[in-house]
């Protein structure tokens, strides 16, 4: 058993490495003086079970294409299996046709990784389970809500309600709030004519309550920061936030810090850069989940 | 049918478009707050024969990727078939394993290609024809080398020498060769011991000659320019050079500036951006020769 790290996540790929008792494989990511990829393998891997770590975070494109030439040099080189630990899945919002010639660069993604030679996929809390069904090899599809409701948990928080910011979201909702044995609330977003400001309604008694939001993808933090005013607003006493992927692109890391958000809570999936690291965020560690499933 | 161009080469896309007497198909490409690519197809397809412009050139991972994607959406969109016309092949010289481990870059695209979905590819001086190989769909391979040499014929130079700047280009060479009545030259780079400096041996009669290299990547510039200033010191009379994938990536243009070269001709496989358009550097277009091929 091997386990090699691209350059999207070296640090997760230590501690998971760590967390089996080995230590990472020799390899190195470099780019051509055009920009193409280079990838050499330092070590035999002939008839092992290899992993490869590597989440499409941005730069999106770059990290997938690391992954599909490691994974057909993996395949060349007699690897036995070849499994890709993705945490954080790009592109799974081009999950389905919403209007007329969209392309679905989810099952597009599937259908490479499994082209280039990928025989088993494990990842985090796809945006659509049915992404599982993108491939005809194994997929195991772990979930991010056990840590952070653990992490909420051994807070010691009281008088909780888990919130979802959309009705997207309400089954996610629904499960942190079996842990922690809270009710739940909706943010319930209505457009009541055509060109009228939408109206934040919310379902469920939050009055002097500590609302928990929870997502699965944090991207520019509209939605989010903007369900965590209405909160306030509405009565919550205070406002948690929590997802499993923090994409925080664009102007998320200044929305989260300007809004009523205590805390937000998310994983590794996706690592917080120098400039997305504020005091408000609170990252837990995916690496003895993704060791566990190992 | 249709043509569409995606951002690599919206310029030759609309001169191919031109050449055959239609206007380019409406799409934008654009990309979402996290980088993720964005294509609508703003007019049906359905039934078409789709021809797709793009050349994987720098930034390649994104170039390859909006291609990838826009052939998903097409395919979705039951076009009739999928057309790629993609002047410049990224990654070809990553075409067979050198080295124990390492990817063979150039398959992992043409399969890539393959299962988005493309029907044919109509390509131009791949970096080696077996790449061809490579794909089980129907490949249109073009030659720049007539293109080139109409180019120096027009300009009446007089006692010329067609000169391989390395031992893989001599065939390209002689091709050239034949078609400007001339003969051919080529630069032997030897070690003579281990670390020993390379010595730039000439093959060929080059005395007072017009000397024109050719060869079908400048990438970084190292090769040509070492070759042509060996050739003036060797006394060459003058040096043009010529290519038909001007990659031109780190000190390409300096090292061509301060260089003998007195002109070098290159094709708009790859356009050339502001940075790099100098005086020395005369573009020729594939428009009509792909306008044909279509
Ligand atoms: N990278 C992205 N950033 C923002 N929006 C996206 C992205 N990818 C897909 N979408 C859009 O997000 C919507 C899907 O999100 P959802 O309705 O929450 O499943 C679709 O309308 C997509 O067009
Ligand atoms: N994008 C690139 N830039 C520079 N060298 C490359 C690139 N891709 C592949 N190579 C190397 O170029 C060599 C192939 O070039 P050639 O011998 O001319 O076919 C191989 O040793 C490759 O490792």
């Amino acid at each position: 058993l091997k386990v090699f790290s691209l350059n999207s996540n070296l640090k997760l790929a230590e501690d998971i490495a760590n967390h089996i008792g080995t230590t990472l494989g020799k390899c190195t990511v470099s780019r051509f003086s055009d920009g193409e990829i280079q990838i050499n393998i330092e070590e035999s891997i002939r008839g092992c079970d290899v992993y490869v770590v590597q989440s499409t975070c941005s730069p999106v494109n770059q990290h997938l294409m690391e992954l599909l030439i490691m994974i057909d040099a993996l395949k060349r080189a007699s690897a036995r299996s070849i499994n890709i630990v993705m945490p954080y899945y790009g592109y799974a919002r081009q999950d389905r046709k919403a209007r007329s010639r969209e392309p679905i660069a989810a099952k597009l993604v599937a259908d490479l990784l499994e082209t280039a030679g990928a025989t088993r996929v494990i990842t985090l809390d796809l945006h659509a389970p049915q992404i599982q069904g993108f491939f005809d090899i194994p997929i195991d599809h772990l979930q991010g809500v056990p840590i952070l409701s653990d992490y909420f948990e051994a807070k010691g928080l009281e008088d909780i309600i888990v919130v979802s910011p959309d009705h997207g979201g309400v089954t996610r909702a629904r499960k942190m709030a079996d842990r922690l044995k809270a009710p739940i609330g909706i943010i319930d977003k209505r457009r009541p004519r055509p060109n009228v400001a939408e109206v934040m309604n919310i379902v469920g008694n939050i009055e002097g309550k500590t609302a928990i939001l929870i997502d699965d993808i944090i991207d520019t933090a509209g939605t989010i920061t903007l369900a965590a005013n209405a909160l306030v607003e509405n009565g919550a006493k205070e406002v948690y936030a929590c997802c499993t992927h923090p994409v925080l692109s664009g102007p998320a890391i200044e929305r989260i810090d300007n809004s009523m958000i205590k805390e937000l809570v998310i994983t590794n999936s996706i690592p917080l850069t120098e400039d997305k690291n504020i005091d408000k965020i609170t990252p837990l560690s995916v690496a003895p989940l993704i060791g566990e499933a190992i």
